[in-house]
């Protein structure tokens, strides 16, 4: 999944993580591996006392990076493993025959109960097949999502999914409704989030049959979710819900969309402020304002997008990341786990299927 | 359909016109109608000595307009109508029931070879739903798509569907395919217009069923369409192919996406020029050279949607427009008709139903 400015995850990093969380890293994953992960991982852990580590790549080569990053390697133990997944190899290729990479191994790891979490920024595509097969979804989760953070005019609102599923059906998108709401809660802090629907207008007629169906039965759900129904394209930047769901297809169209509409705007700013020595001058006096606007967004401040249904917190980094963004991803994986986002889940999902009782009491992160 | 900046037909308006042209204008859609309607076609007859009018509405209120417009009423015939059909109204009703209303009657002209095309800043879906009914697709058409230029980095491509139909089979996307390229290349003047199919993913594997068979359909057709392949959200705004082919709900959405993210942003740089004095006074500086930019992206400016597939040019103006963007609208509609959209559409289907004998000449516009 290509991540760039500005619709990515927005979290708050940083925080006092009180029970200790043992993180599975795939040391190989992403262009700039292995240095850039040990240094992020450097970076990652310079506020967060209570975090070890799993690492699995080419000790050899980690060993010499291991040696100038000694946070790192006071918390971390090393399984070397030799094989690496390309970023261009199928997923169904990479399940297959990539038993013994860095990638397997450290998703294996969170499934034997070694580790609570993994992180990589290695194939997208491989990571999630491979998280699907070795994991498996929570019980009573048809299919897992991608979901990521993103800044609004109200703040930052979830969006899922990015891309995991291309056809959904109406319980799926329910699915995504239950377990965005949860990460809205836990990760973002929101205390009673609201979920919309991404749909093509607001009126109960618009739309295909699953986003149809999926309304019906979050209007009609004992879930004490706080939905609000439909919303359209405009809304996912506006912030006029704190959930956005979606299928597949339409959630990753509308993340990359936006991507490309943010860098051509950029474009034009640029250009605007080069278009006369006045605009020139005017550009030269706003380079600090603008700067801490691009700091906002800068998508290595938001990376890492969660794998959400998974028997196992599964967070993705951008493949091209550099050390500053990876570490953003293993905070939002800490986050995850600390913040027991899976239970939760779990208790949800527990309690649709049984159908009697009150809803499972909300603590919000 | 919203419409607003950026993701907006960029049209040549002001082009001069080799043969008359009539138009039917419902002068009682949108939101400010029927003021707006009047001086917004004054706006567009300025440079087009070759246009005369068909106008539907109420009688006596155009009379008291008209009179302040000389060079609309030198070229306008009046036709009474009293019923309007409103902005709420749903499709079917208005099919219905608002079969004497100025949005029904100004359609009915063109079915009845009195004007050439129609324009409407009214009620989208009843306008789409009283198009189809009336004038009837084009013979090898199923369902007409909504059509729209957008500005890009590389300058402006052509995006549909844009949300007449929610569910799309393989065959509408080559259908919409093969109308989005005449457009390109009749509207935008563009000779060789590359085609992209909006994905997930630009690997072959990737995405539904309905774009890998529209693929595969397009990589085999007989027309010598330059088709690209698969495109990602971000490749709209990049400007990667000249026509972007999609479903109704994933156009719908990516367009609004892009419109919710340029608010965003501009609200983003809005805060930084007033985030310090220092900043205030840059932003005083750029003003001259951010208000050209958004001139060049103002939506008034790009207003009209073409219904695409249609026995009849049918275009779209924006509900809330003023008589800017209402004359850009109708500049669309003159030129669709004028460049003979619909016969080069018609000429193309016939030779993929034919499939016989050498592709349709194809002169540019």
């Amino acid at each position: 999944m290509s991540q760039a400015f500005p619709f990515q995850a927005v979290f708050n990093t940083g925080t006092y993580v009180a029970n200790p969380v043992m993180l599975a890293v795939d040391a190989m994953g992403g262009d700039r591996a292995p240095a850039m992960v040990i240094e992020g991982l450097d970076l990652a852990l310079a506020h967060r006392p209570n975090v070890r580590l799993l690492l699995f790549g080419r000790a050899v080569e980690l060993a010499g990076l291991l040696k100038r990053y000694r946070r790192v390697s006071a918390v971390a133990e090393v399984r070397d493993t030799q094989d690496v997944i390309g970023g261009g190899e199928r997923p169904s290729s990479a399940l297959r025959s990539g038993q013994n990479s860095s990638m397997r191994r450290a998703i294996d790891s969170v499934a034997a109960g070694e580790a609570d979490g993994v992180v990589s920024a290695g194939n997208t595509g491989a990571l999630m097949a491979m998280a699907k097969f070795v994991l498996r979804t929570l019980p009573g989760v048809g299919r897992p999502a991608i979901a990521s953070a993103f800044p609004t005019l109200r703040g930052q609102s979830v969006i899922l999914d990015l891309g995991a599923n291309v056809d959904c059906g109406a319980d799926n998108l329910v699915q995504f409704a239950v377990m965005g709401e949860v990460f809205a809660r836990k990760v973002l802090g929101i205390e009673k989030p609201s979920v919309g629907l991404l749909n093509v207008g607001q009126e109960e007629l618009k739309g295909n049959d699953a986003v149809k169906k999926a309304a019906a039965i979050l209007q009609g759900s004992a879930l004490s979710i706080r939905f609000h129904g439909f919303v359209e394209g405009d809304d996912i930047a506006a912030g006029t819900v704190d959930v956005v769901v979606t299928d597949g297809f339409t959630g990753n169209v509308a993340l990359k969309t936006a991507e490309g509409t943010a860098r051509l705007l950029t474009h034009f700013l640029k250009q605007a402020l080069l278009s006369s020595p006045r605009a020139r001058i005017a550009g030269w006096l706003a380079a600090p304002a603008l700067r801490r606007m691009a700091n906002r967004t800068d998508p290595r401040q938001h990376d890492g997008a969660m794998f959400l249904g998974l028997n196992g917190v599964c967070v993705k980094s951008h493949g091209g990341t550099d050390a500053v963004g990876f570490a953003s991803a293993c905070g939002v994986a800490i986050e995850l786990i600390a913040d027991g986002v899976n239970e939760e889940i779990k208790r949800d999902f527990a309690y649709l299927r049984g159908g009697t009782g009150h809803p499972p009491e909300r603590a919000t992160g």
